[in-house]
């Protein structure tokens, strides 16, 4: 583990190093370039995932064509022959892509008022639809088929414009059904047809037209190898337009890539590890469990509640990752109201509470030793450094004990967004039972997690962070 | 003013001529009928939307095809030019009315969930399109376009099997642009070619097929002497299969019969006139604001908030009326989970406070004199005539002032869903304070809406029901 | 038989008796009215089926419904099966069904070239569905679905405009799905709840709209006491706007009534019986021999050969028939090219040769005694009658034998078309023989079927006509 | 111009060389290939044009999308803004483009029937709509969109195992609005992203695949050294598996290689120069005047009537051309009766007047030169060199002058198809009249195009074939 000290420095190169150093295409040169700062003060981003899946809108919709056509499921085949003509394609979806509806500044609006302070969607899944208009996608773009629009273009500027998030960019490296793919995968990857035909234009195509602040790599069918990733990200992180501060994650290559290459780590969809890591990651998970893109059947219970989205916030922050919070946009183009109202509640709760999530650091305690669901967080303040106990269950004693924090005399506590300070104890060499008055609900800062602010702590000191 | 006496032999009248009376077809004899029991005492029905407008889905949808080809209303007119063939009919939609994922028992478990006492469906709104298999709609019901199925009948059979909700059929007199009626409204309603060719098999269809418990007409565009209404509903109550128990409103003609005639009143859309009524009347009201069908658009700020619907609730009930709470299907067959939520919502609601709303009566105040956001119903329990003051928002001082009761020394007054009375005090000749501790938030029944019951008062008597 | 005498008293009779007889609703009084007279000398239209059913353009076309859903045929079914979703409706067709292409003036110069001198087209088919705007069809005619036109009007208009052809009207009493003619039929007719809801008003419409001069009734499935057809049929010659003029068939009922009352006998589809009827008949065939709708898979060997079409005309008119032939219009409102080359062709022959055909009346003989394949008609001219000997296969020996005619000393014989006359001889008693000389291809008049006059026999008498 | 002795030599070095001979990729090498015989010999193919521009099926059909959306003509525009929504793309068309009824072994037996020696189809047009699997073409290529099935590998199946005919290939070198060229269209060719990202590749599919007879490239939008053409051809010369008979064209190149470097010369649409060529050509035409793909709107006379193709035919071989007769297959995969009765009647014709069609030289003279309407062919028989006129306007006055032929002793001069010879006369040095009989319709041997053969002629010698 490296000391404080060390940090210092570390910081200082860091911030040299991602303009002035020259990367080569190899990983151990790759990896040590250091993540622009400003992902890991961002902390929630919101994804979304949407494109000609969206029109079926049916099961794991992005997955829809491969579970039919591909591993023959049977509610998949069943859906398909139940309800179009036999020689129906997955390309006959594409028309009804209209996104008649859609007003990027509406999502800006809704981004905003969310509190993520990062977006990212979707240009290209794995259906291999691009939803601007690449030069590599002929008829298969939101431009000459569906839409008739530069969806990715409208949003960035939109997003530019109306908010203040980052705004990155998901691109899946491969493409299950275009034939280029299918043969170098059935070659074994040996030949390379698809990545110089396809994914390197469609690559810098995105990054000089867009120039995202994260490039959201979604690749794990394939060796890095074959998609030559590393000479990608050099040129990425050397000669690129967004070299300054382009974020990329870990998906570059199905040979043991993730989780170990790369920017940040994402390790799996909804990767929550529920401990402190080593490197950045990211919690990208979803607000209906069943699905990525918008389903057309989802219903309550398939959603998170804001119980639970508040925890994989809390959780998920406390022990070093940022959040991506994905929802499914329509065919039409709007984001329903059910996915409205969460986005607008996550940022109500933000509201009060954003000052324990943003650009704090891990502190030393992740989860609490003694009452369970509370999770941490710290940051430097003008007085120190201030930990922060995320509390999502609320203690109906009216006292809260907790086993990580050591008090001192100077210590305060408080609860974020309520007025006034808190009694409480010392338990022995470690520990803290605080006092809490009856609150009527009308004066509660908010609902599903309640975030006590403790300062003068003996050990407040945060851990390393990326 | 009735009295009391009165009212129980009113009681015993009723319920004898319901099935043993002989009426005429005029006004007269017809409104002598008094209204089924279990109707007032329902209070709360679910409505809903469906048809061939919920493909659009778009602006005040039922009515879009009048807006767009008869009023030529702009942005209709410009919602059809952008995004349809020049060519398009509105028939050309009912392809596209699929319910392939309709499921009559999830719509069940939802409805139970939802508090309501009665359910009601259009089966055919001003477009003509009849969602059962009529005879008298060849081309044009949902048997043999679109859905393929008997939406009505699985309906019903779904809502009598799963569920303890009445079941009640919404029909339109009418049709916009059924030529024979144009016709006949180009004849100033001289010529009768549309209802014996489709009102009345119609009618005669959905009260013999399906036994409706509400049959909940819409036909405010031609006289009643045109739609033969009273000779209608003559042998609805005196021969019908249904005309022990069946309730219909005051729909029946555009010549003064709305408010004034037929079963219970309808007046008018959202309905809700602050004050007690002298005759049942319902508060047809809709989630969205802005369409009774599902509209694709929908913002989360164009939906009713849970406070607005509890208010709806009360006041309504408060002043003698029903409220029927509409919600718009997708033209896929499905309840989005917006609307899911707010049914569940309203549902967590009633079981709380379900004892000051269900089977109540008004009390002698709707409104508190004096605290503002207070409604009051009245019920007859072991003890007497229990008192409800429903509270819509909750008093942050701790003191809850209500002008209208008169507290005797019996009075006790207590919280639905909450244990332990509260200590109050008489105000002069009439009124009341009540005191009520800090509830912490996790010990409160419910979010919004609280109800307060009073046991005991002087003046706990209920006015007349209906 | 009647004298010729007997035919000019009744010739007077019958031009007085359309326009002042009163007829009675019984078949005895309606089958005395005569035939209008131009219907007879009109001898040739062409028949035209165009609907709903012109979209999949299938099969036996007009009748796919049927056979797919009624009979289950399994050509219908797999065709169904394969080519469109599970849930598809015959009422899915009809958006499909955009006429954009469709000119009647372009139609109407093809007629007019034909040589036909009437023209019949569907109305209404056995599907249902109204070519005109029919007030009892609602969101099932042409105006309302697809073409959006009034297609019925806009020909009526054309063809009265730029043709001299007589115009009529195919109408089918019945609709195999209707659920009033259902459900009539499976009460075995006893109810009657289709005809005055739908066929009646529909015949009044077309009747009172267009002023057709044939209507032309399909009915063979309900007897004619459940059509009424004699209370209409006496409306339709004491009072219609049409009574004057107005020819009708036989199809008025499935007991007993085709090919016995009514006005001209139509029997059967492709009625050709080959010898001289005592009642003026129609032979209504077809060019595509496999159906009466434009069919997307029809084979050159479908069609009829120019060399049978003309052998169907002489052979019909010979025998006292007029012929309607049939070919079916695309979708798109087109007539393809190679029915426009038959029906040139067919009026190419007609110019040539239709001095043998039009306003003619059948000879003594229909067939010739010795040479097969010629066919007799006769006609009034200044000189007397003359005969004309249709010769359908050329007589490769220079020879033609004819065993009927009976020559005088007076007697002429030529070719229509061809300059000059030819020598002959007599034969015993009767017959003549013909010596034709070798005639250059060029010089000949054209290509199927020949016509030789013969002015001047012995036994020129023509048959009493109708 | 080369001598016969010279001939002889070129002959046999040709055979030889074609598949021994190195070509090295400049255009004199290139075109020094000697022309595989085969296709000189088979002097009639048939040509189709079918793709995505099948569905439209309107204007110049394959021409629709540039003339809607490059160009802005007034009826494309007009046509898609009247039938189609405003955002409809052409990739829209596809799914339409079903070829349901396509049945390959049908189009086999027309073909056959129609004395065509090749057929040519195309693969790709300028829309880039593959009709085989391409790998390059992901969701724009006929297994994945609209038929799914391989229509060029079914042909090719179908035409090889059911005829004689060569099978050949046509296609498209650009695409118009394929990003990847239209960047390469707008630097001036000086990028080369889409050759070989499409137009290479497909290529080599094609030939690897499918082995044509002919690679019929059409290329005039692009330079040659921009498609890389005389590389191309090197390979498909010296190394491809069609290298021992595979024929091309001209279109390799916008830069003057049409009708000058390449295999045969097609020079323009419908190129018939009139005169003889030194170079092999091609005359491709099609028999809708208006347009190469199907339309739904061709009216008769749009379509060549058969004394017009017979004229094309009989002055384009006996110029030293071949001729390849168009027609359009419908969307749904058949060939329309007019289409078919045209190829029937044109292989009538050359079932009797082959003879002096299929592997015919040139003569000395092409047209006559005192009776217009004579076009001359020749051949080697065994008995010394036929001279053959095919005359296009029968002469009425049973006399024919020809100023060309010089007759000898030994002369004889027959009609093909009819038996017994013509009596003569020589007219001065150079010149004949021939006395022909009248002869009966009956014992004609065709319709259009009679075909005079004169043997032992002192002027026989054929000119240089190719």
């Amino acid at each position: 583990m490296r000391t404080s000290r060390v940090l210092l420095c570390f910081t200082v190169v860091v911030s040299a190093c991602i303009s002035e150093c020259k990367y080569h295409p190899n990983w151990s040169s790759i990896d040590s370039r250091p993540l622009p700062a400003w992902y890991d003060e961002a902390k929630v981003g919101v994804f979304m995932h949407w494109g000609v899946f969206s029109v079926p809108s049916f099961g794991e919709t992005a997955w829809l064509w491969a579970f039919w056509q591909r591993d023959h499921v049977k509610p998949y085949v069943d859906y398909m022959t139940k309800n179009y003509r036999p020689g129906f394609t997955y390309a006959d979806f594409a028309p009804e892509f209209k996104a008649e509806f859609f007003n990027p500044d509406e999502w800006a609006e809704i981004l905003e008022a969310s509190g993520a302070k990062y977006f990212v969607i979707t240009t290209k899944h794995h259906e291999g639809f691009t939803l601007w208009p690449s030069k590599v996608s002929f008829n298969w773009n939101a431009m000459q088929v569906g839409p008739k629009r530069d969806l990715i273009g409208e949003l960035a500027t939109a997003i530019r414009k109306k908010t203040s998030l980052h705004f990155g960019l998901y691109h899946s490296l491969f493409a299950w059904f275009d034939p280029l793919y299918v043969t170098d995968k059935s070659n074994n990857f040996k030949t390379q047809l698809y990545p110089p035909a396809k994914a390197w234009p469609e690559l810098y195509e995105l990054v000089n037209n867009y120039k995202p602040e994260i490039l959201w790599s979604d690749g794990d069918a394939g060796p890095d190898w074959y998609w030559n990733s590393t000479q990608f990200l050099a040129w990425l992180y050397n000669e690129s337009p967004v070299k300054d501060y382009v974020v990329t994650n870990d998906r570059w290559g199905n040979n043991g890539i993730m989780c170990h290459h790369g920017g940040y780590y994402t390790c799996a969809d909804r990767y929550n590890p529920g401990k402190l890591q080593n490197h950045k990651w990211e919690n990208a998970m979803t607000l209906d469990r069943v699905a990525w893109g918008y389903r057309r059947t989802v219903k309550l219970s398939d959603l998170m509640a804001m119980e639970e989205l508040i925890y994989q916030i809390a959780s998920t922050v406390s022990c070093g990752g940022n959040i991506l919070v994905n929802v499914g946009p329509t065919a039409w183009g709007t984001i329903v109201p059910i996915f409205e109202q969460k986005l607008r509640q996550m940022g109500e709760w933000l509201k009060v509470n954003g000052e324990a999530i943003y650009s704090t650091k891990p502190w030393s305690h992740q989860n609490d030793t003694v009452t369970k669901h509370v999770w941490y967080t710290s940051k430097k303040t003008g007085n120190g450094t201030a930990v922060y106990a995320i509390v999502l269950k609320w203690p109906t004693t009216n006292i809260l004990t907790l086993g990580a924090p050591i008090p001192t005399s100077g210590t305060v506590v408080t609860m974020l967004g309520y007025a006034g300070s808190f009694g409480f104890k010392g338990i022995g060499q470690q520990g803290i039972t605080i006092r809490i008055p009856v609150i009527p609900f009308y004066e509660m800062p908010c609902q599903w997690g309640w975030v006590f602010k403790l300062e003068g702590l003996k050990n407040a000191a945060s851990k390393v962070g990326f």
